[in-house]
Formats: structure tokens, sequence, C-alpha cells
């Protein structure tokens, strides 16, 4: 059971456009068999090579003897396979050995990788993101060292960021890098969380290391990216010995077990070689952009997780019989299967709104990577770029959270067996429950929000989402059952766009008490966000049904709109006594004393 | 880390009155000395044998060979522990062999030992239930046989209620009792989710087994509640050979790993020996009067977790320097200890309303089980039965939903640490998560609150319980601090009055309609629940720092107050929305329909 293809060919090819990707220069080359084929192929090779392990990896975590990483042995047959079908460079050029396939394709095909087995999936996702990074930043030449073995799979990659005095404060990252005489440098120091650190799949690992340049400012403007392979590689791209970087240990997770967490050490004996990637000091701008990206995936692993759980759930749902509704007295009429019970149900359509909701949304920014890139004028590229950076805290944490919640609610539905690793609801909250806290935490991105994003480029992607909204309201007011729905939202807007200018200027006033309430702005953001994800589903799904469809089709389409009505009713519920907290500038987190705990 | 012992002095001595218990006739042996001192043992016998081995039980889960099970030996160390301090007895009578300690005492020195390491306490935890249920209803002559070896820890005991076709639907279970010659039975059939089914710590396992004697009515009216041995006892209470229960396999769990969840099959053979319990067909009766102490220990157990989790977090958030406030932009300053991060605080904030408000809830209803059996008048008594079976569903459910929340909090305050399995928040929250499930899943008690418990006796625990909260707000009004506070929760149970109200009538109406919206319901009066508990808490808070305390008594009671109006300012915020979709009779649930999803 991976994902809902026909919920995937909804979303790309009526919430989203994907279709008219082809009329852009670069997908020229393609059409829509193509397009489907590829996705075609994610599934088969998600289903074949990586679902199958998923329990097993859970269950037989990554060991370190001291001398060698051992991962069961379908790990690097799932890597293999998911580098034979090209997806390691789907989205490079054709001239350097990609498909030149589009962004948002690409991430419906990564979430079925992720639906598979999330764990397993951790190695090709932090290896693709490691080459985007020497892809955009690197000179030519690190570039025909080291992708050409990466995007044939030869070579895996890792960000290291993390390091275990800092955690999330990047700034006061310590790893240091000394220029050594022939350009390039000796790295020293030591990172921690690095996901696919060390393992013995590749050939060689290429790390994409954030260090400071012994002299260079304090802060986040002296740090500097670095590409420091596990074994040196040759200018002819053949590789040579190890290079001076140790596995000092693995973390034990509580789930994602099959990605190895690792904590590595720089420059125990001379010095890790390591290679400079574009200028000295503008490390963190190279990895944010990197990041960015990565935070789109993180949300979409969290929707990909919340998916799976629902589908189960609702599977068990279906199954099983359990009591009789409130109604019936009678003992001996038939159990009936516990879906009929309305708060089964309830749970069921709180895990559709999420699972399905955040499915869409990472989409949707996916499209926006897409069109940021390839977009047809330099205005709809900088409009999706600006929009995107605005929403990118919320895609990442919306999902997190509310796809947590699905994970969460699909134990619930199972009770006494979704609490047992015999069914797979627990792993999946394991797994999912990593998602608010990597790739910056919820904190972090809800102070990024209101403390930066809100306010780049003079508020346009705050303008961008307002007018996209407006747009959608007005669609909804023609239509009889979204008509309503729309109200809902429309009044969710409005108490959004009370809440950001009053926190605009409090954050003005005074920055630390008002950035205090930060998270809660995040989470009503994300709300009217998802909210607006939702009327557009719903207007897509009763246009369809005024159109007659019926059947599954029906179902389908009544389904999107009913969700669509619970999700106004009840997850836009509480957001104005919330609102009401934030436009006061309530104080009592920030008023809190430590030592009054 | 074991709780926080200030703080069981405040909810023991200041927010109960446990003092006063000394004047009832049952305890005039005792003095304060006694109570201490009692709880002094069980804080030092859950540091010594409990919490040593709850990692390493976790790690370490009890094992099925085919023939044994094996635990961890810490295990039975503990249990024998234990009993030795007289604890699995400790509410009896001294004529009894027990210690004739109050309930609400007892109940204080559990969590300790939940918070020390739960899945061990699951052990005398089900064994004090069983043989309270032998102790109420159970012939003189069962109660020989059993009790004193119960009492003295050789045997131990299950609940064994739930079947592999039934979950929570006890209505349905199939297992058949069968009249034997010598006025015991013949029991056949299999259980399912059976903790501490079989081990082999003690000489014996009594389960108390529901089943259907043969030609019973269908439904909940045909259950006979039966003491059926692992091994057969002798009437001189020597143990015998092995009865016809057999190990069927152990369930492997997310959490709570080293209590044994068992399948057992009763008769595989010639029928598994049993003896009834009081009445034919009043087994369900018996065993919910026994459940509804036991939910209250739910309750009190994910209370335990949220406060474990709550002071790790804490811990940990004091210790760990990491980045500055948004106000400093120097980067050469030191970094901060991240509690001074706001959203750090917030989350902080949470777990202390939820932990100590849960753990100050079940302590609040363990001296309502007090009162009910030793209050000094026959009204005093009937009243506090009232109150607490009106109150159950929230004392089960609150502190598991929102204990559960404080112990994600927790793993996301230690961010990539608390993913870790080498710190302790991700096993609390595994732990934590069964709170939610046993004993009567969420959905269960919201349909037991709204459908039954509202109305027992013409309501008159719901009397009862606005009359007792009104009491408190007027005591608040008087308050500098409180009376702002008193206001919040006046609205919010001004809420819950509209909407109790219209939900009654709406239940007559259209009972499959009108209990579909039952778990918000449950939630919403969990909220003004606590909401009371805090504002009582915060009045003494308020009058101690009248009275002038300073330094750390002053600290405490700061904390008090300040988290109690965290909790009415935030935690109350959400209601007015959802109580509009409840008085309005929100169907979005009801409608929803299961090929839609």
């Amino acid at each position: 059971m991976l994902l809902n293809e026909r919920d995937f060919q909804f979303l790309l090819y009526e919430f989203l456009d994907t279709q008219a990707l082809l009329e852009r220069e670069r997908y020229a080359e393609h059409d829509r068999a193509v397009f489907d084929a590829t996705l075609t192929t994610a599934r088969q090779v998600a289903a074949e090579f990586f679902a199958p392990h998923n329990h097993k990896g859970d269950h037989n975590e990554p060991t370190f003897d001291g001398e060698r990483v051992s991962l069961i042995p379908e790990t690097k047959a799932a890597w293999d396979a998911f580098a034979n079908a090209g997806f390691l460079a789907a989205h490079h050029d054709f001239a350097d050995g990609g498909l030149q396939l589009p962004e948002v394709l690409l991430r419906a095909c990564m979430a079925y990788f992720n639906a598979a087995n999330i764990a397993t999936t951790g190695y090709p996702f932090l290896s693709i993101g490691a080459a985007n990074l020497i892809k955009s930043f690197a000179s030519s030449e690190l570039q025909q060292r080291f992708l050409p073995a990466m995007f044939a799979g030869r070579f895996s990659g890792t960000m290291a960021l993390t390091e275990p005095g800092q955690g999330s404060a990047l700034g006061d990252l310590r790893t240091r890098a000394v220029p050594a005489s022939d350009g390039s440098f000796r790295v020293f120091g030591q990172k921690m969380f690095i996901s696919g650190g060390d393992h013995e799949m590749t050939e060689n690992i290429v790390h994409l290391v954030l260090a400071r340049i012994e002299g260079a400012p304090a802060g986040v403007k002296g740090i500097s990216l670095f590409v420091v392979p596990k074994f040196n590689v040759n200018a002819d791209g053949t590789v040579g010995p190890r290079n001076d970087v140790a596995l000092a240990g693995l973390l034990h997770k509580m789930g994602y077990r099959n990605t190895t967490s690792t904590v590595l050490s720089f420059g125990e004996r001379d010095g890790a070689v390591g290679y400079l990637v574009g200028e000295a000091n503008k490390g963190l701008a190279y990895m944010f952009q990197m990041m960015n990206e990565a935070r789109i995936g993180v949300g979409l692993g969290a929707a990909s997780l919340a998916y799976q759980s629902f589908l189960h759930a609702l599977d068990y749902a279906r199954e099983r019989p359990q009591g009789r509704l409130a109604s019936c007295k009678d003992p001996l009429t038939r159990q009936v299967p516990i879906i009929e019970h309305a708060d089964v149900r309830r749970m069921l359509l709180m895990q559709k709104a999420y699972a399905e909701g955040s499915m869409a949304l990472c989409l949707y920014a996916s499209s926006l990577v897409e069109d940021s890139h390839t977009g047809g004028t330099e205005q709809s590229r900088g409009d999706a770029a600006q929009l995107l950076d605005l929403l990118t805290p919320m895609v990442k944490t919306w999902p997190s959270r509310y796809g947590l919640m699905a994970s969460d609610l699909g134990i619930q539905i199972l009770g006494g067996a979704g609490y047992t690793r015999e069914y797979p609801l627990e792993q999946l909250y394991r797994d999912n429950r990593l998602n608010p806290i990597h790739e910056g935490t919820e904190s972090i991105q809800a102070l990024d929000l209101l403390g930066r994003k809100l306010g780049l480029k003079g508020g346009r992607g705050y303008a961008l989402f307002l007018e996209k909204v407006g747009y959608s309201l007005q669609q909804a007011s023609s239509l009889d059952e979204c008509a309503p729905l729309g109200q809902r939202l429309a009044q969710g807007l409005a108490v959004l766009q009370d809440v950001t200018a009053s926190l605009q200027l409090q954050v003005a006033a005074h920055a630390d008490l008002g950035l205090s309430n930060a998270t809660a702005y995040l989470d009503l953001f994300g709300r009217v966000l998802v909210g607006w994800v939702w009327l557009r589903q719903a207007i897509l799904a009763e246009c369809a049904l005024q159109r007659g469809v019926v059947g599954d089709e029906g179902d389908f389409y009544r389904g999107k709109l009913h969700t669509a009505r619970y999700y106004m009713e009840w997850e836009l519920a509480p957001l104005t006594g919330i609102a009401q907290l934030l436009c006061a500038g309530n104080s009592a987190c920030h008023d809190m004393q430590g030592r009054w705990f």
C-alpha cells in the first residue's frame, strides 16, 4: 500500500498544472507519457526495493564495530536500484547525464520512496542535495571531479552542518579550515547528527562541510563551505587513499533507524583535505539555498509518512468489526466495521485532512521551486521565489506537526494493535517524529517566518499569498458548497492579516517580546495556508461533481469536498481565540523565569 | 531524578488535605510521620529497584521460547522489593495483613514507581487491581485461598478482559464457562493484550477473566467474572498442578516493553478451572468498579511519565547553551542556556501545565476515591462517589492526551538529542503512548461521559462539579492575581455549561448524531476541569506569596501562579470556537461516508 495513485494524478494534473510544464523549453523533449512513466518507475522501484525492508531496517539498525559500519544488504540494493533508474540525476541537464525532468514530478516520485522506506531514502535524498550544492556553487573542476560519480551512484553525499556544541546555532560552529599550499584546505573539527555519514554502500562519501577559515569573522558571516570526501579523489576522478575523516560513533535513534546518524571527526591526524566551494565566508548562504529545498523535502517526508499512516488506518477501519452504533441496543446484531463509528471517522477525517493537505502543500511548494527556475518570465520566476521563501517555514513545519498527528491518530485508530510492532503504525510514528526537529526545528522556522521572511523584499511574498487566496475565495463564492467554506477561510484570512500586522509592530518595538509567540503565529499561518490548499481542492471537486462524475470518481471528489468542509469547520475554529492573545502581545511565555519552573 | 518532592508535599498537604485523613477512624493509628515515611519508602524503593533497569528493560524486552517467558532479573528484584515494603496490601485492613493506609497517599507512592519504571510497575499495579476485585466480590473461601499469597507477593494477578475478536466491545466476548460438578467452571477461549499474563517471577498468576456462562444472555448482561489461576491452588493455599491456561504468544509493543503483553489460551485441553466471583452475569459491573480505579491509575501513569519528561527537559534546558536572544546580534557574546529562549520556555510551560496539572488531577481523583470509602457521612461518601464517577473519563484521558504531549514536547526541547535513545525522552514518549489506549480508549471514555456519566443520579456529579468550581471562582475573585484567572475560567465554565445543555438535548433527539462529537466535548470538559485544578493551585500560591514566602519557596509558588496564568490564557483560548461547533450540532464527522475516504 503506497500512497494513492488517484490522488497523485489529481494533485499533479488538476490541483497543479504539471502538464503545462511540457510547454516550457526545458521540457520540450518530454511528453505526458514520460512523466507518467517516471512516476510509475518510482512507484515500482519503491515497492520492489524499498518497501520490503522497511520494517527489517528498523529492527536491524546499522552497527559499528569500531572499524566498519554494517547495514542490512537490502539497503545497497535499494540504493543501486534508485541510481540505476536515474533518479540521482533526474533533474539535471541532459548534458550532465541527467533526465532533465521537472522538480514537481520528481518530488512526487520522492514521496513514493519516502512512503516505502524513509530511512533508506535518506541516503539518496542527502546525496541529491549534496550534488546540487556542488553543481550550483562549486568550480567546474570540483564539479568534474565529483559529480559524475555522484550522479551515477558510485559516490554518495552528506550535509555536515551541526556540531555537538552549537546545535541549531550555526553561527557558533567551531570546525576550522586551514589553507594548504596547493589551494586546498585542511579541516579540523567534529560534526554530529550527520545522516548517512558513514557506510560502505558507495565507493566514497562526499561530505559538504561548514567550517570557519582561520581568521574569518565570528558568527554567520565567517562560515565557508567545503567538499571533504571520505576518500581523496584524484584529478581524474579515481578514488585515492583515505582522507582524515573518522567515524567517532553512531547515534541510536527513535526511528529513521536505517539511516546512519553519525558523529564525524575531521582532522584527528593531520587535517582532512577539503576543497572550498565558491567563495570564502559565503558558505551559509550556499547552504541555505540548499536547506530551503531540503526543508520542502522534510515536509514531504512527513506528508508521505502521514499518508501511509492514513491509508493503513483506513484499511484497518474498513476491515475490523467491533461494537455497534449507540442507537443499536441489540447485542445479537452484527458488529460494524469500526469506520462506522463517528469518532473513528473523525480521526480518519483528521488524518485525511493532514495527510492529503500536507502532500498538496509540499507538491505546491515544489511547483514554486520549478517556477522559480523555469517560469516563463523574470517576473514569474521572481514571484515564485518570493512566495516560496515566505511559505517554506510552513511547508516544513505544518506537515511535520500535523502529519505527525496523523501518524499518532493511526496508532489510536488501531488501538492496542496500533501500539504493537506487529503493525506498521508505530514505526511510521517513530520515523515521523524526526521531522519537527531536523533541517531547523519548529522554533527556528517560526523565528525565520516572523523575524525575517515576512519582511523580505518589502513583503512581496506575503502580498502574493494574499492575492492568491483572494482569487480562490472569489472562485469559491460562486459555488454552492464551496461558498460557505470560502467564507470560513475568509474569516481565517482576516484574522491572519490582523495578527500579522500587529506582530510586525510588536517585533519592531521589542524583538524578544514580539518574537516570543512566533510559534503560535506559525501555526496560525499554517492553518490558514492549508485551508487555502483545501479550498482549492474543494473547488476542483465541486466543479467535477457539477460535471456529473459518479461512482468511484464521484466518491473521490465528494471525499475531497467533505474533508475541506471538515477542515474549515474544525481546524479553523480555534484561530480567533489564539489570535486575540497574539494581537494583545500576550507575554506569558516571555515573562516566565527559569527559576520558577 | 524522580518527580518533585516539594510539589508532592504541596499536592498532598496544601492542594489536598491529606493530613485531615488522620482524623478518620480508619487512620486513627497513623500520624503524619507514618505518611511521610511511606512516601519516602516508595521513593527509595523506586529509586533503588525500579529506576536503574528502566532503560535496560526497554532494550531487553521479555522473550518467549515456546516454553518459558524470560524477563531481565531486575524485574523480580523490583517485584520483591515492592512486596516486601508492603505496598501490595498497603490499603487493606490491618486484619488482612495490610497497612490500612489511605488511597491518596498510596497513589502518590505509585506515582514514584511509575516515574521510575512504568513497565515494571505494571506487574504490581495489575496484581493490586486483581486482588481488590477478589476482596470486593469473591466469596470468603476464594479470598482465603488467594489473597494471602497475593498480598505477600507470592502470587501476581492480571485482568483478562479483551479478546482478539471484540477489542473494546466487551459485550461481544466469546470466552465461555461451563459449570463443573464440583461447583467450579471450565473456561474456554482466548484473551489478548493481557498485561503480565505470563512470567516466572511469582509462584502463580491469578487471572481475573470475563467469560459467558453457557446459556447466559447475549451482550453485557451475560458476562461473569472468574478467578482462573495459572496453577491450580489447593484449598489450603498450596500450589497444585498446572491449570489449562497457555501462553499463545507475546505481543511486541512500542513501549512499556518490560510488561509482558500476552495472548492467553484458556481450555485448549479440557478446560481451565475457574471459580465464579460473586454472582453470575454481574461480571461486568464488578469489573467496572475495578476499571474505574484502574482508569485513575492510567491517568496517574500518564501524569508520572509526563512529569519525568518535564523534569528531564527542564534539566537539559538549564544546562544546554545554544544561540542568543533575538535582540543580541553580537556573535562574540556567550551562548545562553536554551531556557532563555522564549519558545523553549513556552514548551516547558506547557509541559509544567500538563504534568503538574495531570498529577494534581489524579491525586484529587484519588482523594475522591478515599472520600467515597471513608468520608464521614453517607452524604459525603455518596457525593464523592458521584463526582468521581463524572470526572473519571477526564481523569483517565486528560493526562493521557496532554501528558503524552508533555512527553512529545520533551523530545522537541532536546531536539536531535531527544530523538536519540541515548536520552530518556523518547522512551518516556513510547511508554506514555499506551495510555490513551488501554483501560478504555479516548473514544470510549468520551461516549461514557456524554452518553452515561453526565446523567447519572439526575446529574448529581455534574451539579457538584459546578458547585465546587463556583466556590473556587469566588475565592479567586478576592485575590489580585487570581481574579483575572478566575474570570477566564468562569468564561470557560459558562461555555462548558452551554455546550453540556445543548449536547444533552442533541443526544436525546438523535443518539448517533448527538454523540458524534463526544470526544471534542470530553476535551472541552477536561480543559475546564484542569483549569479549575490550576486555579486552586494558583489561589494557594497567591496566598502563600501574600504571607511573604521568598527564595526557593517564593519561586515555587510564583511558578504555580504563572503556570496557572499561562494555562488560563492559552489553553482555554480555543474553547469558544470549538463550543460553537458543538452547540450547532456540527455533523461533519457524522456525515462522512466510508467510501468517500
